[in-house]
């Protein structure tokens, strides 16, 4: 994981992203004499995503960050100050606020069990209350999509499965931490340039349907493509006509601009229709034309049981797109993550 | 809409936070002779979410952002120089880009339907399909949640619903931009501090059950937060036993240490139960104990079909806090816009 920890996508500032009722608990706890009491919370959660068996732990990594640079600005302490229900001892606090808590977590990738605490804190009450939202918001996120990508990279069966979502993501983060989540989960990469950029997945993708349709023919667009990337073409075959059109023009393609060049033809990506019969079809095709090296990819509202589904069926896909039901875990797109508190010190630290 | 026009998101930099192949596609339009080609795209989408009758667009300003600041820094040249595979003229084209469509979105917050465009970008195709990803990301995942609150909030009838959905949030952008788009989509406000501050959405809460149970008891609890916050007094009355606890402990409190201070007592929350027959109950003794103005706020997995089955069965409620089915969409998790090339200028503008 040493190539998804080098970055932080943390804003600048993210100190404030918690329930308000965080900060009015934190300052009614200082101001009845719970500044220095040191309390347990775990988190948890109840229900596995999908009726699954285990969930995969993702986003402790992001935790790390916040939890390291969480400070209050003054901007911050100003915004507060002018809601006019805070102590001006609370605001004093929390300009001098350094997280002090001890943090324990299940490590990044490894399976999850409903019941079991995935995250314990140990520190004063005031603080271990105050990460709530953001501890929460984090695992439960990239924990979901770890879960769904782990789901769908088993029903995949080895073969490759990218991650193309990010235009149906929830959000900007959404895209990357998911994206990154997916990779946890077993993607072999991501769709996604920043993600390539930030956190060193392979980032990877070929041609939109608007590439083909500005090229006068298909043939013009593939030909196009071919020689601009010769070194690893993937032909979207699917604009007009998969068999009766796209592929044939792609043979022609890899033929005469690929080969001529000392490459070999990298992939077809089919992106609608019957994609179990349109496969199956274009294996033969390519064996026959001399690719049989030449890969099927499929994309086009995947997901676990749609995979599981073409590859009982048949389908002769070598690697796939998954987008929107991936990237939201579409199917269940809620993990229920809790953070309870589970004890209190006495004085004497039992 | 002011109020959310104030602030920007934009992490330092999302240029890159691009499909991969937009990328490609641009260094080959370049490549291929189309870089002065003009072209339109239309952004539009097939099916509304949850079957419903309309949905809420929501994201324009965050496409506006995005479009203003829109520039390869020196660092994601050096990124993508690194992939090896794109022309020099490329990158220095890049150096220079400045964005220069003409880009029209139907306004923040308008009913918006299927099929029809709801923004069309013109200008060079380069550039037109560079900001594919971004435009879709960001309206699709904001006009979903615009839309399911929406929904929600029809189905409360008047009554003012709050975001309450930070933690299940898919992402801190899902939190804070689903925050906004719940507030244009007919939200009275967040639990969500930063959105308090960044946006100008009232931002408002009052305590977790780890607050009632870091006290010896209930009533202590109560008592605490009472003397804090007199002004605006919400407590939430299921940690233990709503009829046989938390009500007769909130009334005391009221009567002890609110009335005595000139305010009035602002409300209860139920959390947990079967919160129509909950909120009947303490609807009468409320009333009967003199606080026919304390207020009923009910929360707990809420979404627009549980509210209407509530309201149908008589309950109680004032306000309704709303979470993890609001801030994903929890049924209908996927908004479903499409980004695609209507037509290209000839060289007399046609």
């Amino acid at each position: 994981m040493n190539l998804l920890d080098k970055v932080s996508t943390a804003k600048t500032n993210l100190t404030m992203l918690t329930d308000f009722y965080e900060i009015t608990m934190a300052n009614g706890y200082l101001e009845n004499g719970f500044r220095d009491t040191i309390a347990y919370f775990d988190m948890f959660f109840r229900e596995l995503p999908d009726h699954g068996g285990f969930a995969i732990m993702a986003g402790v990594q992001q935790i790390i960050d916040y939890l390291e640079h969480l400070t209050f600005t003054k901007n911050d302490i100003e915004y507060l100050r002018g809601c006019g229900i805070f102590s001006e001892e609370f605001m004093e606090y929390l300009s001098n606020f350094k997280f002090s808590c001890d943090v324990w977590t299940v490590p990044e990738g490894m399976p999850i069990f409903p019941g079991e605490p995935i995250i314990t804190v140990r520190g004063p009450v005031i603080q271990a209350q105050f990460i709530e939202t953001m501890i929460l918001l984090t695992v439960n996120h990239q924990s979901l999509i770890a879960t769904k990508a782990n789901r769908i990279c088993r029903a995949a069966k080895g073969r490759p499965v990218m991650e193309f979502g990010s235009r149906r993501a929830q959000g900007p983060d959404g895209a990357m931490l998911g994206a990154r989540a997916a990779y946890i989960g077993g993607c072999c990469g991501t769709a996604c340039t920043i993600c390539g950029k930030e956190f060193g997945i392979p980032a990877l993708g070929t041609m939109a349907h608007s590439w083909v349709q500005l090229f006068d023919t298909e043939l013009d667009a593939f030909r196009a493509y071919a020689r601009e990337y010769p070194q690893n073409c993937t032909l979207l075959v699917d604009t007009y006509n998969v068999l009766k059109s796209g592929l044939p023009n792609a043979i022609k393609v890899f033929q005469e601009e690929i080969l001529p060049r000392g490459f070999r033809p990298a992939g077809i990506r089919i992106d609608s229709g019957d994609i179990t019969y349109l496969s199956r079809k274009a294996r033969k095709i390519l064996d026959n034309a001399g690719f049989p090296d030449c890969k099927i990819c499929a994309s086009n509202s995947l997901d676990e049981y749609i995979i599981r589904d073409m590859l009982v069926q048949g389908a002769c896909v070598d690697s796939f797109g998954v987008g929107e039901r991936m990237i939201t875990s579409s199917s269940s797109p809620v993990f229920g993550g809790v953070y309870k508190l589970s004890g209190v010190e006495d004085e004497e630290g039992h």
